[in-house]
């Protein structure tokens, strides 16, 4: 069975040496009850609960899987226990507002816990996961009946979320949905709508964990404009509150069935039906689209966290078994001549993948860290210059958080499947799990491609490029500073080629629309891998600043500066292939006709 | 369900257009029997068996799965029905020798053959896959009664094959190996020897789809030497031959248990205990390696055909999902406005996905069909220049054809699922399944890592660069007669960059021989990249040639040739990531500490 041990370490590293938390926290409107020692204290049992609780329930949950009878859906066994004593913890409620029930901690602290979780068991930690996109959706857009209704209750956790976005026939093109909310008659004096349709896809749709499920649901009103400026947003709760505000009658909506997939088998992915459920408007009519990005902001960046979670677990595990297992000498002459063979660590390349995953696993949590201190400012402080700059950053990463994060992610569970051999293949190992469980988070929240032209198209064309100068302008104040460094000159000119390719783009795209969509993932992907240069030169700098000074542990800090310079040689050059199909422009994806597409098996 | 249609089109033109087999069959001694009529009826019975009778198992296949009781193995409902049809066709026959009862068909007309199969089912096509190479096995390196006894049933399809290498504690290092094999005592006449020992991951080592299991096995003899020069093969039957030399009396080898994979369920993949099992030495004693390689070779073709195969599979299916899912308008306008949205066809991102599985399908298909033709001549020439030329380029691309058509077609099974979205992840499709069968391709045979290996530090470095001039220079040839083509040019140019690259690692290996395993993924990759642009442009001028002559089905060679330019702009740049790789060389990979690796979490 895989093991794994929360990245304590890295972690503080990360949020206290190159990130500078503490001062961040102190910063924060309620931030002071972030001190070190809560922190700390926090991360500490977060780490014991997804090691001791979470991890023995990984693999058990993936083969025994959701099971679906009679309209129910059953959890994987010990699930419901372990989503017991979360909500026991308090887990729940960590970073929601004290008038909501919650303990007011910075949202970024929930986000690093969310690793360790999603590390620990990513089926498991979907069902809290969903909860925290519902609470976003009510915080941010409901009314204070809704508020009091249902957001305090999925604080506590007694009752739990989900995103019911995507239809049979649309999932990417929201504009087609087909749901539709009509108003009840005036004998219903709480504003309610009878909601009818179809919902797939549903992750945490139907499950035993929770009292109650609060369904936050895309439909259209009768008048509704066309297209996706025609959605509203909805609350359907599953059991309709009583007066005392408990869980009372049975709600219109049902599940129809799970799906069988190709991970993730312990979260129930649900067809809900709802039959004139009576649900509740969630901000302005037809302003469904806007009030929903507020889950899927959050939720993309969850995903992306998701990511780093199973490159971080698969890595663990490919370094233990590459310490462990013998095979062949090293080309070198034999490194453990008193065994059998050479522990399979000693050769290059198994060294290379091993390093490709820490070098995204540990790049990941930088980005993600570096991203959520964005969201954290972004949440809590008041309108001005410092919080319009944090969103145009965080609107700009959001994308590349979402999509290269999991990408790399993938990439990084299919090296430890590779490091096994033979026996990443097989189930018992467990390194074949993360690779199957890592698959969905290229899909689901807006797949790669979606992702990509978000970042290409919205954030960055849309603005003229402005939004990408705010953080360019900050690698290039970096790159100034340590001139002379060995990563400051690559990464410098790395920065400016972002530039000129984002001009490139910018210009086609002028005389042809279609030019956006040809450059979107080449040009996400090397967004990613210099963001990720930008982060781990400044992790270089913060660790040769340490190993200068002679504190702390220089096995650490050697090893963050040995990881930096793998990054810089052996993964940003990938860049170079991505700025060159970027350069060719759309006309060889344009000029194939459909009929040609198949004429090799068609004729 | 997906579906599956065999390319014939795109064969026949790889065969008969590109590297005109015609030509090569007649030279072929034995040859005239694979005349074109006689080919193109083998290809066309051969895509109805694959279509129609191998492809509906498919996916009920890794539903079902093998199960295993009290020593038996149960292979999924139909497969033995569909296994009875392949022998009483004769399609095990095909390529053997009429001496033992085969039809003496060109290797080369199996191996086209078995891409469809293995599209079609490909945990089904190992089942008589696996003979292949034990038959190869036994006719250079049996003796004539092993021979008449073993080889004429696995020709017949009766009897099956194993390949039976690996132990617990090793699998690339096959000198570790502890199966011993004892001489029988004087009583056995027939030069027996009692083999004991355990092999894992034996692919169809117990079953019941025929009368008997041959299983190849390596052993060692009690004067064995150290090491990897000690090892002998010994072929060791489930039931050893009774008077009439039919399957008798049951042998000391038994099915331990079944492994429980990430994909190819419907194939037992066994842990064999082999107890005094009687076992008959093939090939002189202590050089089971050199004819474990007989089979090994053909294996690694095999398995590099099996990357092409998932990716014809998974883009075929990806194609028509495409064609038909309607998503979002093309930005530059709608395409088809009498439809609630465009196919997603129009997208250029989804273009870039099936233009890459098209692109690493078609040109894998050509490289496998390239090696063919050596392979036949390898396998049928008498000894001379043509021969130790084609062998020289057969070893040379071996390597090339597994790893890198296996890692490029692992590749494009993700982009079929992609372009699928959410659904792409849900079983019911059958996408997902192509990745997970996939998988395995990556590992088996040797994993790509090992591969890499052989292709730079066997194959290149130790003939001091001769072999792979050979194949440059071809290369150049074609270069130099095309001159002025689109493609010559950029070919031009990374076929001089492939030979300064390999004297760059042969520089640096010479002061660290770990400069090879530093630098052999990479060089491999690169390698495959360069070898395929080098097909594409032979298939563009073919195609350019046919387009100018205004002969047949114009569709075809424009989407030939529009592959081609798409290949050249958006696939070949990934060789600048991998050349960047190789010059930075082995530093990076070198310097970090065993205890460093893991000081993000275990400090």
């Amino acid at each position: 069975m895989p093991d794994y041990q929360a990245p304590l370490r890295d972690i503080r590293f990360v949020m206290n040496e190159l990130l500078d938390y503490p001062s961040h926290y102190a910063r924060l409107p309620g931030g002071e009850d972030a001190s070190d020692d809560i922190v700390s204290a926090i991360l500490e049992e977060g780490a014991r609960f997804a090691n001791e609780v979470l991890t023995p329930l990984n693999q058990s949950g993936d083969r025994e899987g959701c099971t679906f009878e009679g309209g129910e859906v059953k959890v994987p066994s010990g699930f419901k226990e372990a989503y017991q004593q979360y909500v026991e913890g308090g887990w729940p409620s960590l970073a929601a507002a004290p008038e909501h029930g919650g303990q007011g901690l910075p949202p970024s602290l929930a986000m690093v816990l969310s690793e360790m979780v999603a590390s620990a068991n990513l089926s498991w930690g979907m069902y809290p996961g969903l909860s925290h996109g519902a609470m976003d959706a009510l915080k941010h857009h409901g009314s204070e009946t809704l508020k009091n209704t249902y957001l305090t209750k999925l604080v506590e956790g007694r009752w739990t979320g989900t995103m019911c976005l995507t239809e049979p026939h649309c999932g990417t093109d929201l504009g087609l949905i087909k749901t539709r909310a009509v108003p009840l008659d005036e004998t219903d004096d709480n504003g309610g709508y009878a909601i009818s349709g179809t919902k797939i896809f549903i992750s945490a749709g139907e499950h035993d964990l929770s009292e109650n499920i609060v369904h936050l649901v895309l439909a259209k009103l009768p008048d509704a404009p066309e297209g996706s400026r025609g959605i509203s947003l909805f609350v359907v709760p599953k059991f309709l509150p009583d007066a005392s505000g408990e869980a009372g009658e049975r709600n219109g909506v049902s599940c129809g069935s799970i799906e069988h997939k190709m991970g993730i088998h312990g979260n129930s992915t649900c067809v809900m039906n709802f039959d004139s459920a009576t649900g509740y408007l969630v901000g302005p009519p037809h302003k469904g689209l806007v009030c929903m990005f507020t889950m899927m902001n959050a939720a993309r960046l969850g995903v992306g966290i998701q990511g780093v979670a199973l490159a971080q677990a698969s890595f663990q595990n490919a370094l233990a078994y590459a310490r462990d297992r013998l095979q062949m000498r090293a080309l070198s002459g034999a490194k453990a001549p008193e065994k059998a063979a050479d522990p399979i660590i000693v050769h290059p390349d198994v060294r290379r993948m091993l390093l490709t995953q820490k070098s995204i696993a540990e790049g990941g949590r930088m980005l993600v860290m570096y991203a959520a201190q964005l969201n954290d400012i972004v949440e809590s402080f008041e309108d001005g210059e410092e919080k319009t700059r944090a969103d145009t950053v965080l609107g700009l990463l959001t994308p590349i958080v979402k999509a290269f994060l999991t990408e790399t992610g993938f990439e990084a569970t299919n090296h430890g499947v590779q490091v096994f051999g033979g026996h990443g293949f097989i189930q018992e190992w467990g390194m074949e799990q993360f690779v199957r469980d890592a698959r969905i988070t290229l899909l689901y929240e807006g797949t790669t491609g979606i992702q990509a032209l978000d970042l290409l198209g919205r954030k960055v064309l849309m603005s003229q490029g402005e939004s990408l100068k705010v953080f360019t302008k900050e690698i290039h104040k970096f790159c100034q500073a340590s001139e002379g460094s060995e990563f400051a000159g690559p990464l410098s000119e790395l920065n400016r080629e972002w530039g000129e390719l984002t001009m490139t783009v910018g210009m086609s795209a002028m005389q042809d629309r279609e030019a956006v969509g040809a450059a979107s993932v080449d040009y996400l992907m090397y967004a990613g891998y210099v963001t990720l240069g930008y982060l781990w030169a400044r992790a270089a700098a913060t660790a040769s600043a340490a190993l200068a000074a002679g504190e702390g542990d220089a096995t650490f800090y050697q090893a963050k500066l040995d990881t930096a310079r793998f990054y810089f040689q052996r993964i940003l050059p990938r860049t170079q292939g991505h700025a060159a199909m970027i350069r060719a422009g759309g006309e060889t994806l344009m000029a194939p006709t459909v009929e040609g597409f198949g004429s090799g098996f068609e004729l």
